[in-house]
């Protein structure tokens, strides 16, 4: 992926009840990856997750969001999981590397 | 702050020899906060560890990269700590939340 493209920046705090949220993260995740557009996909959580999702265009952003099992999983993530979250879209206008 | 902003989303992996990182990474925290233009900084590290700043200008992130204390820690960083890292600059162009 070369500049510009997409970054979505979701982060969030987790509520106490996380049932379920582990194995419906891996899941939207493995979809996300299978969708027209995707370019790539990091997560960390500590106090805070960090998701950052990489796409195309901002339409693969909006046709990912829209998906009907992705829609089902925001539902139970505003029921159950999250305590708080925001999403930021970003254009990523430039990059560079190290590697050691 | 609201859009447009910029935002720096800096993903690492360390390497072996991890001494004196933690330090430095609090004491860096600590001098962005008070950069000019700066508006906020996340963080987690799994096996990779994410950083997101954000800023309210392109001219300020320039301004922090190039700072002298920033500076020397960087190079610290690709002797000593990183294994490899990546650097992406974004405009924020949209955000949303959600609070339970």
């Amino acid at each position: 992926m070369k500049p510009p493209y997409y970054a979505v920046i979701f982060t969030s705090f987790l509520s106490e009840n996380t049932k379920g949220y582990n194995e419906m993260a891996i899941k939207m995740e493995a979809f996300a990856k299978q969708q027209p557009g995707f370019l790539g996909i990091e997560s960390a959580r500590e106090e805070v997750g960090i998701t950052v999702s990489y796409w195309k265009t901002l339409d693969a952003i909006k046709i990912w969001k829209a998906n009907v099992d992705h829609q089902g999983a925001q539902k139970l993530g505003k029921e159950k999981w999250y305590q708080s979250y925001k999403v930021r879209i970003c254009k990523v206008e430039r990059e560079y590397e190290y590697k050691n």
